[in-house]
């Protein structure tokens, strides 16, 4: 058995079962090696970024991680932004890079260079394999670092020798590691903070945002007066009707400090304190009011459920009636088509058991509102800011969960890094539905060059922000990449491509050409256009329009 | 005077014109700046492996650095693999990755990552610039840093709160670094090797395939009879009628130790020993035959032209007649089409002046030899093996010299790496001629699998190579992307194509559709088809049928 046989075989033992893939010759031992392993199926795809984006998504749904096979140095480096996702995200991914030979490193051919320093950017756990017998070993406590707790990414170098030598021996899968709960002195102090009545909020993440810790959390909402808020870009969401809703942080931190406002209590649950997604003159980073004291309930090596569960418990919200989100859709929308109108229609038609993948940028600013009474769903979310993550994600939670439908919503902008990710859909039928919010522009864009206070910009700082001349045809590209594709112009439109993708099995990508959410719009008026659509609680809304409005 | 308006001031005062953007948040104060600075212009691409690939073709081209304008770690990331190319290539080029605000750093927020690890495994200078009264000092020395010799990539990292600070200070370009010839002890030991008589090459690369020292190098050949060699992957290569020919070292192993086998002597001139482009189980990685003494006579930091000219005197060939290639050129393919009648096609019709970027892996085998005698040429090849560059290096190439028509030969696997080229081509009016050879596999890969002597591979691993399932439609996605595209599938289609795209302004892509170049070949019968076509030499391909045929 060949370095390669061994390591697939642990794999499977270890319970990976899929491999997105792009490799090149110093992988193709463990290519040749797939066909020895029925247990592990390997995902091709056109560029490393849809591998990782995938095997982030497929983790995220399937709850342990896929492997990526990616060809040194260079094929490492385009996956690196889907890997930022992952590693934000705390989502365990093991990566398998294959390298040169051992003895061919000196030579400094082509395609040599320092993967490690590479790997480092992204991976709490980096080794090169330096032996066939050692390789599997390797593997094992590669999967361990990728379980944690947290989850990580875990990057295995692999050399040619290694892997094409015989002598491998496979190994067994990781012990399970323990995941602590709180323990009692911090259940004792987050209890008595609760307790004070003064104003508190349970900032859930990671694994907090599962429907069991979920109920936990919303019984302590409901017996104790505390409020539910989410990180404001999640691994994973649980919500939908007959779920707790619970309120994500804004991405704009002028919303979300008024979300925060008047907090003197709040309480960490697999979360980090709020903080500015980006830096702006003139203004704070640390979103955590002035005189709120922070507590973490769970870290994020810590069981969250439990803890939260055991402070329910200790705070006689064990048995608390927690609010749940009552079903209600919207109105299938009509007239001109807008981002608005495509949030709305997903809301009135989202199905049962959907997975949801947001990276609509400022387009997908309401659709959390719309949907937050449609059928039980999933949302999976851009953890680590780095775009082009929305549709090999999708990918990912497709293999993850074949019988569940999957809606990636995507920017124009960020569909252009990696719509490769189309042509694996088509390849391996999966059921998903592409939506790209046309808008001709890095909308976002638009909105931080007024936030960063960049003066005297012009014609060449606007150009810089554009996507027409030429526009993009997202229909042409996706038919080109083997998914079947439609415009839609107005909401009517809309409403029937959803419908007819939502019907039909395979891939499907809906061209959804609307104005920029922002343009024309003077950013003040975006609070008044969030709060007369009922995404914030209406407290919420007057205190911003106080605040961000002239 | 903020920092990125004098960062930028700084840059054109010293010469750089050009900046290839995939700009965010952070970099939106140099966004703003670049409507102060005419002598600037920012070329906005889709992707970050567009924006490095484009840098690199164009200082390919220009002969001085371009700027890329990355968005944190992430873009860095996506930018890796092209930037890897230039690396390889000792091509200058300078980038800037914004950062997040100083202050900001601290918050982990979600972008944040360890910039410097990254940018080091592809720059031989990294800097996070700690001050705005700083920043242009520390721009500069990036720039020297870039310019060498050899040219090197360098990475300025910016942080937003450096760009947006009043106090830039702009600073004085670098002064010109000295570029030493090879000293006598050097040249009178190599001058001794030659008049040896034993059988001697010069292996040229970098600087060298450029016209002064090819006919310097030319004339030591004609007096002398040493050979002339190309490295592999030459970053640019100048040739065709009326220059001299240099045949390039294989990228099969098997093949370049047919080249240089029984030489005594092998000189170096701007380029490195040649080792296999990987290992293969049983086979040397050092190309070198036994016996073989290596001499350096200009290394990376030396003057390749000034070195050889200098050694042509000393051996008393500095008046002799060069070998110049005569015009000749194939006849026009007829018949179904094939990788072969497309490079025919080429080399019947390629124009004056030329730019061709080869990309074209397997499909491109035949090109070298069917272009010889075309009017005269630049190439500039693959120099790090990290594919996806073709495109992106066509639009440098073509914004650097816009009076030249630009080829770029990709295949289907390494086209759909960087496809978001073409939007800039469009964008950009770029004289660019994409030719896709769509084999509907990554071919290379089939080769490779034989070669690598991995076994037992079946139907998964053969999946991992093909590109069908479904197949790429390249004239669908250039369309999307805003450059016009016709697929061929007759010689007569392509030749009437290339007619079209050559005659009619702006890009154009032509999608080849070819039979794989191996499938249904065995490998044994490459070097007679090579041999057929009188890519090598008659003795060469002789000397390859004993050795590699059965």
């Amino acid at each position: 058995m060949n370095g390669a046989q061994a390591l697939i075989k642990t794999l499977a033992d270890a319970g990976v079962e899929v491999c997105f893939s792009n490799p090149g010759t110093s992988e193709m031992h463990f290519v040749a090696a797939l066909d020895h392993e029925p247990r592990l199926r390997a995902v091709l795809t056109l560029f490393e970024g849809v591998a990782s984006g995938a095997a982030d998504g497929y983790a995220r749904m399937a709850g342990k991680p896929a492997a990526t096979l990616l060809h040194l140095g260079c094929g490492l480096g385009n996956g690196l932004a889907n890997l930022h996702n992952a590693r934000k995200g705390r989502v365990p991914l093991l990566n398998i890079v294959g390298d040169h030979a051992t003895y061919h490193v000196k030579h400094d051919a082509q395609l040599q260079s320092d993967i490690e320093t590479v790997a480092r950017n992204v991976s709490s756990w980096v080794r090169t394999s330096a032996s066939t017998a050692a390789l599997c070993e390797d593997a094992v406590q590669a999967l361990a670092a990728t379980l944690g707790p947290p989850g990580q990414v875990a990057t295995l170098i692999l050399p040619a020798d290694v892997s094409w030598s015989e002598g491998g021996v496979p190994a067994a899968p990781p012990p399970p590691a323990p995941v602590p709960a709180a323990d009692d002195a911090v259940l004792a102090a987050i209890a008595q903070a609760v307790r004070s009545g003064a104003p508190a909020a349970l900032l859930l993440g990671g694994r907090a945002l599962r429907e069991p810790a979920l109920l936990a959390a919303a019984r302590i909402a409901a017996r104790c007066g505390v409020k539910l808020l989410a990180e404001v870009f999640p691994t994973r969401i649980e919500r939908g009707a007959g779920l707790p809703h619970v309120e994500r942080i804004a991405y704009l931190a002028e919303f979300a400090s008024v979300q925060l406002q008047g907090l003197r209590h709040l309480i960490l649950v697999d979360a980090k304190a709020p903080v500015s997604f980006f830096a702006y003159p003139g203004k704070k980073s640390d979103l955590v009011p002035e005189g709120c004291e922070v507590h973490t309930l769970a870290r994020f090596d810590q069981d969250a459920e439990a803890s939260l569960a055991a402070l329910a418990q200790r705070l006689g919200a064990g048995d608390a009636q927690p609010a749940l989100q009552a079903p209600q859709r919207p109105g299938r929308p009509r007239g001109k088509l807008s981002a608005e109108k495509v949030c709305k229609a997903i809301g009135a038609m989202l199905p049962e058991r959907a997975i949801v993948v947001d990276e609509a940028q400022t387009s997908g600013v309401l659709l959390s509102a719309f949907t937050r009474g449609a059928p039980r769903h999933d949302v999976l979310t851009l953890t680590g800011g780095a775009i082009g993550q929305g549709l090999p994600a999708a990918v990912g939670a497709a293999i993850a969960c074949p019988d569940r439908p999957v809606l990636a919503l995507c920017g124009d902008g960020s569909a252009m890094y990696t719509l490769q990710a189309l042509w694996t859909m088509a390849r391996e039928r999966l059921d998903v539905i592409a939506v790209v919010f046309n808008n001709r522009s890095y909308a976002i864009l638009n909105v931080e060059l007024q936030r960063v206070g960049a003066q005297g910009s012009g014609e060449k700082a606007r150009a810089q922000l554009d996507l027409d001349r030429p526009g993009l045809d997202f229909v042409q590209m996706s038919q080109g990449l083997g998914v079947p594709a439609v415009r839609a112009t107005s909401a009517e439109d809309f409403v029937a491509a959803l419908e007819h993708a939502l019907r039909t099995r395979g891939p499907h990508l809906i061209e959804a050409v609307v104005p920029s959410a922002f343009s024309g719009l003077r950013l003040r008026l975006l609070p008044r256009l969030l709060a007369s659509l009922g995404s914030l609680p209406p407290a919420v809304a007057r205190a911003i329009k106080r605040k961000v409005a002239p």
